[in-house]
C-alpha cells in the first residue's frame, strides 16, 4: 500500500453508530475516532442529538460531531458502502463469519483503500438488530473477559479505530533519538571500570573475569549512549582522584 | 505459556492512575480493566475518591472499584512490582526506550508470569510527572493521529488491556458453529443449477462454461453450510417444478 492509498483508506471509512441513547457516548465516539485519525460519523436516530454532552466528551473533536451525518434510515446511512461490518459482543446464532479486530480491520482498510467501507454499531444496550445484522458482510467481535465482555461503546470505537490505524500502516510511534554508543566507547568504559575497581581495591584477582563479565551483562543491557558513558566515566574518574587524596591523607 | 501462566499473568498486572481528576474516568478504566480479565487498579492520591460517578461509570465493574488500593505515595503503589511500565502520550525527552503496545505489553505480560508488575497512567492533563518518569522501566506510546493525539484516560486503559489480553494468549472469541459443507456437496450443486439454469432456458450453449465458471467463483467465495445448499437446490427444485407447470399450461 502506498502512502496516497493509507490516507484514502482511514478517509474512506464511515463509523455508524445507531440509536445512540447517550449523547455522551457519541461525543467520546468522536474524540476516539479523531485520536485514530478517522472522521466521518454516521448517526441513525440518536436519541438525543446535537446535545452539549456530546461536545463535552468529544473535546476537541467536536468537529468530528459537528459533520456528523443524521439519518433516519439504515439504508441512508450505508449509501455507498461495499462493505459494511457489523461490531457484536455477542456472536450469536448468524450466518456471518465472525472475526476479531485484528484478522478484520485489514480486510475493512484493503476494501477502503478504492471504496467507502463501513463499521457498524448498534445501541448501547442492545447491540445490532436482525434487521442491522443482515446488512452485515461479516461482524468483527472484541476479544473479552468471558465473565463481563461489555465495553462501553466509546471503548469499542477507540479499539476498532486504533486496529483501523495499525491496519493502515500508521501505528508507527515517534520515537526519541536515543543512539546506543558504538562498540568501541563501550569497550574503553569497560577497561576504565576495571581499572578503578583494580585501584580502589574492589577487584580480588580470582573474582575480576566473573565479576567483570556481570558488569558487561547489566550495561550491556542497558544499552548505554554517549552522554551516560562520559558520565559513567565520570564518575570513575573522580572515583580514582578521590581514592588518590584519600590515600595521600592517610599518608601523610 | 502454558495455561496456568496465563491466567497468573493477568493477575500480576497492576494498574496504577496517579492523581486522577475525574471520578467518571477511575470507574470507566475499571469497567475497562474487567473486560480484558485484568483486576488489580491502584489510585495515586485521586482528586475525588470513592465518588458516586466513579461506581455509576464502572457499571457491572463495580468490585474492581470498590477494591481499589488507593496509595499516598508512588513509592506505596509501586511496592512489589517488577517492572514499571509508563504510558505517555508524548515522547519527550527521556532516556527510556518508547514502543508501541503490541511490543510492550508482550514483556510485560511475560515478565507477569512469574512477578508482579505496574502498568502506569499519569493525571489526565499532565500526564507522567518527572518523578514518575524515571521510574518506569520503559515507555510505551499509543500510534495516535499527530494532529489530535489525546486519548480519554479509560480509552487508553482499554486499549492497553486489550493488547495485555492478546498478548497473553486470549484474543481468541467464541466462534459460531459456521461448517463450511464438503466439496461433493457443492459440486452436486453445481450440477443441480447446472441443469436448472439449461431447464428454463437461461443457459446458451456458448456462454455456459463462461458463467457457470463465474458463479462457482460466488458460491465458492460465500463457503456455503449444507443448510444453505439445502435451501438453494429447494429453490432449484420448484424452479423446475414451476417451469414444467407453465410449460404445461403453455402447451394445453
Amino acid at each position: 500500500m502506498n502512502k496516497q492509498d493509507v490516507t484514502k483508506s482511514l478517509a474512506n471509512v464511515r463509523v455508524v453508530l445507531s440509536h445512540t441513547s447517550h449523547p455522551g457516548n457519541i461525543g467520546a465516539a468522536a474524540r476516539a475516532m479523531k485520536t485514530m485519525g478517522l472522521e466521518h460519523l454516521y448517526l441513525i436516530n440518536p436519541v438525543r442529538f446535537p446535545d452539549k454532552q456530546a461536545d463535552i466528551m468529544a473535546v476537541s473533536a467536536v468537529d468530528v460531531v459537528k459533520n456528523a451525518v443524521v439519518c433516519s434510515t439504515l439504508d441512508e446511512a450505508l449509501q455507498g458502502a461495499v462493505l459494511v461490518v457489523g461490531v457484536s459482543a455477542r456472536v450469536r446464532d448468524v450466518s456471518q463469519e465472525v472475526l476479531t479486530p485484528r484478522e478484520a480491520m485489514p480486510k475493512l482498510i484493503q476494501q477502503a483503500t478504492q471504496l467507502p467501507v463501513a463499521l457498524l454499531f448498534g445501541a448501547e444496550m442492545s447491540g445490532l438488530t436482525n434487521e442491522e445484522l443482515v446488512r452485515c458482510q461479516f461482524m468483527v467481535t472484541i476479544p473479552a473477559n468471558p465473565e463481563y465482555s461489555s465495553l462501553n461503546l466509546a471503548s469499542a470505537v477507540q479499539l476498532l479505530s486504533y486496529e483501523l490505524r495499525l491496519a493502515a500502516g500508521l501505528g508507527d510511534i515517534p520515537s526519541p533519538d536515543l543512539v546506543p554508543a558504538p562498540a568501541e566507547q563501550l569497550e574503553r568504559y569497560f577497561v576504565h571500570l576495571e581499572e578503578t575497581l583494580g585501584q580502589i581495591g574492589f577487584l580480588r584477582t580470582q573474582q575480576t573475569t566473573k565479576l567483570m563479565y556481570k558488569l558487561r551483562r547489566l550495561y550491556s543491557r542497558a544499552r548505554l549512549e554517549q552522554e551516560e558513558i562520559n558520565i559513567l566515566r565520570g564518575i570513575l574518574t573522580l572515583t580514582t582522584e578521590f581514592h588518590t587524596r584519600q590515600n595521600r591523607k592517610t599518608n601523610q
